[in-house]
């Protein structure tokens, strides 16, 4: 016998020889590694219970799955837990790792206790940030050992629009080679400039359809984004186009429109209650085509609440039956991403990734077995997490070779002005028109006007090693406080540094605090830097466990008190008082984003841009 | 506006101009070409009947699908069936075209009317006769604008065994072209030769898991073939192996021991009523892995009893639910194919393939519509069947360069023998041993023995261009009459010519009466042709509609009810009295045969071999 392949990362090659093998171990014919007996076993296929089951072993994969007692073969070592039921290792069929903050290492770590086994990454943050290294960046932790397989889909929004740029540029060369990389890139990640797929005049058509077509040569999936399309026109169109999923739905109605026009249904957490609740009650029994998303959840929130878990035990509580809630995290996601040979039910060839439950309604979690071995005990990893070191690509991610002044944030009037016209968004404004307002001048430069709940917000490139920055006025966002401001290198999807202050020194000094620690967070208060988190791994994440990392936004959310925010509410579940951590998602440009600022770049040069329509304003005229 | 692709063969490029266009017609910025409205539609992804829905169209696509009055564009024709339901159009999960012994484009003309809109064609068949030329043969027929949509997987099969030769070779490097060569390529054919997947020692071991590795690295579907696999450590290693499905199994219990170790199961019409009935009595509720296969259904066999609403109606008629069986034959074959896209909805994007039901309980066809067009009323066919003058490769396989004469059909006794041993099967003879006889031994041959219901077999060779005949004596399946023999040149699944008779001249005249036709039936009753069939296509199928062939097929057989057949039966279900229209199947190779005969090969240099272990044995001694 041949020694054989490490199993991590999947490649053709591998499985014929993993193959091989573990068929000959289902036989009887070679020796299994280990057995796990449970009281009973889910069968994701026909959804129905099998009691005494033994879940026979060989290396990382299932060998063989029957009742206790019948195998045939020589097992080295066996395990029994009689008072459990396995169910199968939980997948997220969409999610973006970079919003726990969490390396990938560290995020197996947080998630696996709780269940979460396989994730579809959807890779657009850090796609941006360094595309040339995205698929390497993926795999890493996986082929260093951790036991979370990641299904990495290089990010559509790459750029997210053609008004931004830096960090990286995906066409249909490049997705054509990450199809042609690994049979663990499933797709294209959710497509979400709708502007640019439906309008043949948009600047980024072509990038985005070569995209699409590479992803439709290689038998990929091409995930959708469908915020803000609810018209019976607008979802017949997005399907038309081929995106074959979406995970925006806020109400059960376009849940149900978009189900029935053909698209996967993926649910998050904050839409899970009245969306499960309502297509129960439109009589929905055959949930195949839905899925579970977490999509954007932070450390500190999973660990107040939980990852995957917490999605299911929240359809169950809306209503749904536990088997079936169970499988909108495992085989209806592994269905729909084409990777059913490896994840998602507890059968032969497949990892064995097996949840153990002390109660199933409560989806109560007693241990997760992962790569055919125990790697958690309650809430506890016990598996490997591998030390990685990770490379100056990666922890090098703040690329401004000079000092940010105050007069970086400056914004000039023309000259001998006393007031100027301003051009003023709040946070998620999604309206076709900004609003224009009448600002004081003082010093040659128009000023914030605090009664009108106005700061700065401002944009500062970190790709170019430049730092041009663009900055215009926002309302209800910024602290009162005088020389105060907030930076930080999280900015969907582009990720550059956004900042928002009281004053220019301010803004200025938490972007140089940031250009120290190599991105994260940044607080400056009165003039004095009094938070920061660290997230060193391409200005997203942080290498170190989830504990740690949530001390640190303890820490800034204490600090964080201690300052005056404005508030001036707009749509309201995406917007809230106190500290503004969703700044961070603010400068999305995606549907239905419309006047957005970024980076100056040669399509916006003052880098305030209606990305819908690509029409650019002055910030000040 | 440019012009559009002509949608007839998917390509990934195609795509993104079909789809650019069709996503505008959604949104009603540019016209649609047809809508149909309907009374009911039934949405297979949430199984929910909605009412008054208009399909708009363009081109052979869907564009829009919603309540009757609210598509915002401009329709240049409409058509209202305010009486009928629309169904998806059916698929085929898993069929030989070759069996139902027409060409591609006729066979549209006769399963369209039926339902059947789109194939999944496991072209082991064809790809035996000619490997080389396998994807152009099937994509012929739609590329000169046939509207059944055939998605070819190359045969796993080709050879059988590696106890066969001749007409095709597929191994990795071939697998990986026919992936890399057209997205309507979905993986691969039934893996059938289960000693050669599990057994390292098989000589078929390597080329067979060169294609499976090839299919793996372009994320298709490799496809099972688990008849006689029954034991849980068969089920577990074949499941482990990475086979996907299974279409073989014969019970209730089978089907539901594969089901729950992750096969995908493809019931056949043989095995319906038991298995569904069986399945629903376990209680099994949730049929999202469940589909239904035609496999092997000659033209004849069609027209008596239906294509696949004649599966539909038998999965009905054993308890199932119409709804349930009609996502058997649409959206869980397209999901498990991966064919979503395109095919298994009545969605925005596929291609607007209806069928329009009077009733759906009964299954009731009105009529079909296909690629956005109207194609049957009732049973009659009224789209187009292109005129194909299929080339030299297609219609000239019987390759025997030479006339065969009754010598060659001679089996020599050793000198001055009287008496000798034979070796003799009988049809689907599944043991382990064969039989030994003592024969009579005449004029240094020795010779077939009526009393004990022995006639000769022999296998003819048609691809080396030199008639290579293997012969042996075989039990209860030849003629009885004097001077009588039948040859046809469909035998599963190498298809060399097979004959059976009771004199060597017979057998010769019926030989030499397929090369002049090119293959099919030849009937030899008392020394004079009776009957021919012609295959002129491939030596397997003929270009013409049903109910020719069917007419030829009826004077076959009523010639063949002048002759006297012997009948000794075996596996009861597999082998009937009368003509032995069965001995096509009885020259298969793949699990659970074992004692074969096949054309003479330097690993099996009489042609007896035992295809599960690879010995050889003389057929006398």
């Amino acid at each position: 016998m041949t020694s054989l392949p490490d199993d991590l990362l999947i490649t053709a090659a591998d499985e014929v020889k993993i193959r091989q093998d573990l068929l000959l171990v289902s036989l009887g014919k070679r020796p299994a590694d280990r057995s796990l007996r449970v009281g009973k076993l889910l069968d994701v296929h026909s959804r129905t219970w099998m009691h005494d089951q033994e879940i026979v072993m060989r290396g990382r994969r299932i060998a063989w799955v029957g009742p206790a007692g019948e195998y045939q073969g020589q097992v080295k070592e066996r395990f029994h837990e009689p008072k459990l039921a396995a169910v199968p290792g939980f997948g997220e069929v969409h999610k973006h790792i970079e919003s726990s903050h969490l390396t990938p290492e560290w995020e197996a770590a947080l998630v696996m206790p709780r269940g979460n086994t396989w994730t579809c990454e959807a890779s657009h943050e850090f796609s941006n940030v360094d595309g040339p290294h995205n698929l390497e960046f993926w795999l890493t932790a996986r082929q260093a050992g951790s036991p979370l397989k990641v299904f990495p889909q290089p990010g559509s929004a790459v750029p997210p629009t053609a008004y931004e740029w830096g960090g990286g540029y995906f066409g249909h060369d490049e997705q054509a080679k990450f199809m042609a990389a690994s049979p663990m890139v499933t797709g294209l990640d959710e497509v979400m400039d709708w502007p640019a797929v439906w309008n043949p005049e948009n600047p980024s058509h072509q990038r985005l359809w070569g995209m699409i077509e590479a992803t439709f040569a290689a038998r990929g999936v091409v995930e959708g984004h469908g915020a803000g399309l609810r018209t019976l026109s607008e979802i017949n169109a997005f399907a038309a186009a081929g995106l074959a999923s979406d995970h925006e739905m806020m109400t059960a109605d376009e849940a149900w429109d978009k189900l029935r026009h053909g698209l996967f249904i993926e649910i998050r957490i904050h839409s899970m209650t009245e969306i499960v609740t309502g297509l129960l009650q439109k009589g929905l029994v055959d949930w195949s085509q839905v899925a579970f998303a977490t999509d954007d959840r932070s450390a500190t929130l999973t660990l107040e609440t939980g990852a995957t878990d917490h999605n299911i035990r929240t359809a169950i509580a809306a209503g749904l039956p536990a088997e079936i809630a169970i499988q909108c995290a495992t085989i209806n996601p592994a269905r729909h991403m084409r990777l059913t040979p490896w994840v998602g039910s507890i059968s032969p060839g497949r990892f064995a990734d097996m949840v153990l439950l002390d109660d199933v309604a409560s989806l109560k979690i007693a241990k997760v077995w992962a790569d055919g071995a125990q790697i958690s005990e309650g809430t506890t990893f016990i598996g490997k997490v591998p030390d990685i070191a990770w490379p100056a690509w990666a922890t090098r991610t703040i690329n401004i070779r000079r000092d940010i002044t105050p007069e970086d944030f400056a914004i000039k009037a023309a000259p001998g002005r006393k007031t100027m016209q301003a051009a003023v968004i709040r946070p998620f404004h999604w309206h076709p028109d900004f609003y224009t307002m009448e600002l004081p001048v003082e010093g040659g430069e128009v000023q914030r006007l605090e009664s009108e709940n106005l700061t700065k917000f401002a944009i500062v490139d970190r790709f170019s090693g430049e730092g041009k920055v663009a900055k215009m006025f926002w309302r209800g966002c910024g602290p009162r406080d005088a020389d105060t401001a907030v930076a930080c290198s999280v900015a969907h999807d582009k990720h550059n540094i956004w900042t928002c202050g009281s004053s220019d020194a301010a803004m200025a000094l938490a972007v140089n605090t940031l250009r120290e620690t190599q991105g994260g967070w940044a607080l400056v208060h009165k003039g004095k830097v009094t938070a920061t988190v660290r997230f060193e791994i391409g200005g997203l994440m942080s290498k170190r466990p989830a504990a740690e990392l949530d001390a640190d936004m303890q820490a800034l959310y204490r600090a964080a008190e201690a300052v005056d925010w404005m508030y001036e509410p707009t749509f309201r579940p995406r917007w809230n008082p106190g500290f503004p951590e969703r700044l961070m998602f603010a400068t999305l440009t995606c549907a239905p984003w419309t006047w957005v600022l970024v980076a100056p770049s040669p399509l916006a040069p003052e880098g305030f841009v209606n990305v819908s329509t690509g029409e650019v304003h002055p910030v000040v005229w």
